[in-house]
């Protein structure tokens, strides 16, 4: 069994195209190609753990990913995220390898298909893009997306001052130019593209602020009881896209809609669908529209495929 | 992370008394001091995985355990089962270690929690063992009923002579005198104490020869689709002890019998309550009694934690 350590990791995801990795795997997953079993989840008193796991039929692998989310952690000076991914033969179960890759690789496969969703459903012009939220997938978020537009104007939004500023110079550093506000609604009024991620529990972002040429992509809800979004945002949109269909029905932005029959199921469609053109996506720049990303078992398996496969020094003789 | 290879792992178990940690397991379970969500599954077309998982409330660790059974490795050389354990810190989420167990270790502490059935629920006097079955499990039950009862005779039941002979050789190294057959109903008409270890999926032993001061330990059936006991047995038995009462209304024996109506759910006991005797266990020697194993995460987590916690000679300075 392989064993390889976060730096490791990271020196084999540069060259690795991810985004047509995450794309091909939201595509395999829509065309009934993989086996996505419901995520497992551990609650405990202080923090959360998903397993999420499962293949793509015919596969040399099977992946089984472990994320957690303590948010207790950064007070004792540790990450909130944590996580590991391990990969197993398809065809015997033996194990193969371990990516010991702390949360990082499940943080990446998110804003990777934040960039998925933006290339497939943003308006042709973004004039800003709005960030909700400071952490970690704020900042990955604008680096997927740097090569998906040429929009280099950022409104983050974030409760504190001291957060706020320092995702200014990490923006900065990402070669886009970040201003900042305590306010959703200017975010909402002022940007084309809008990614949230945060863990509210209650929306943040509200229908009334809403304007004709929006895409929101939803990043923080991925639980039954998170939400970031009003759920008239997603009555109003004119479509509304899941990374999972399953997924969708039992947790995230669209499952709270359903849940106040604020929408019809019929009118979610699935990421794969929309990449793959079996389902139309933005047909107007006047659109809005909504994709909500709960996080499937084939993102993680796409990732830990392509980090497996890519030539690491750890490999050299 | 700590990784401890199993030729570490076998070392360790020397010298632990896995018997009271896994009734302390199945008491904590009973009692509700754990949590253990229900059992991932994950189907191939070649095997199937499961993911046993949880803790133990307020212990330092959670469990996250993988199992596999590919019923075609033998044919390619390798054993049919494999797998591994994880322990991360309840606290934050960090993993700690990884036990490369190759499955061995939930081989184990299914065949101690027969040894535990039979402590609680075996009639006094066993004149005979009998066991269903000659692969892996069916050696280690021999193995951990040793310490239990001072019967040193078994009768073994299996399909093949070359088997058999290959099972009476182990069993004899184990100090047993074994007989062997390829009838079921000779067990069931000779044997006090049986366990049932196959993995079959239509019954194998069958009511009509069930004799008066029987104890069945049923260790083979760990999913809704597999069988070795005829429900008739457990309509008969005076006790059906189940481990889990959440998890044998989903699979194994008494799913079984009670999908078919042969017995109510009122009928089922829990392991952990008979140990902790807040069930009366077999009140006469005359008594039928079943005890349907599954396979609990308590287990796991009990064997791993036991593991990580004794010391090794990998800890030597």
């Amino acid at each position: 069994m392989k064993i390889i350590p976060l730096d490791q990791i990271r020196q084999r995801l540069e060259g690795l195209d991810l985004l047509a990795a995450i794309e091909a795997a939201f595509v395999a997953y829509s065309e009934g190609r993989s086996i996505v079993p419901p995520v497992g989840e551990l609650l405990l008193p202080a923090g959360e753990v998903h397993i999420k796991y499962g293949c793509i039929t015919g596969d040399e692998h099977y992946v089984i990913k472990i994320a957690s989310g303590f948010y207790g952690n950064p007070a004792l000076g540790l990450p909130s995220s944590n996580g590991l991914m391990l990969l197993f033969r398809q065809a015997t179960g033996e194990p193969v390898a371990l990516l010991q890759d702390e949360g990082f690789l499940t943080d990446t496969r998110t804003a990777v298909a934040g960039a998925v969703a933006a290339k497939h459903l943003a308006p042709k012009e973004v004039r800003r893009i709005g960030i909700v939220g400071t952490g970690i997938q704020a900042r990955l978020q604008l680096e997927q997306l740097r090569p998906i537009t040429t929009c280099r104007q950022v409104l983050a939004w974030g409760r504190g001052e001291a957060q706020l500023a320092d995702y200014r110079r990490q923006g900065e550093a990402l070669g886009f130019a970040v201003e900042t506000t305590q306010d959703t609604s200017e975010v909402l009024s002022a940007c084309q593209l809008v990614v949230t991620t945060t863990p509210a529990t209650e929306p943040l972002l509200f229908a009334e602020h809403l304007q004709p040429g929006t895409h929101i992509t939803a990043v923080g809800s991925d639980t039954p009881h998170k939400q970031e979004l009003d759920w008239q945002i997603l009555q109003r949109a004119d479509l509304v896209v899941a990374d999972s269909r399953a997924q969708c029905l039992e947790r995230g932005e669209i499952h709270r809609a359903l849940s106040v029959g604020a929408i019809l199921e019929e009118k979610m469609v699935e990421l794969g669908e929309v990449i793959r053109g079996a389902s139309s996506g933005r047909t107007s720049e006047e659109q809005i529209t909504v994709a909500d990303l709960t996080g499937v078992a084939v993102q993680d398996i796409a990732i830990a495929s392509a980090v497996y496969g890519a030539a690491g020094s750890d490999d050299l003789p």
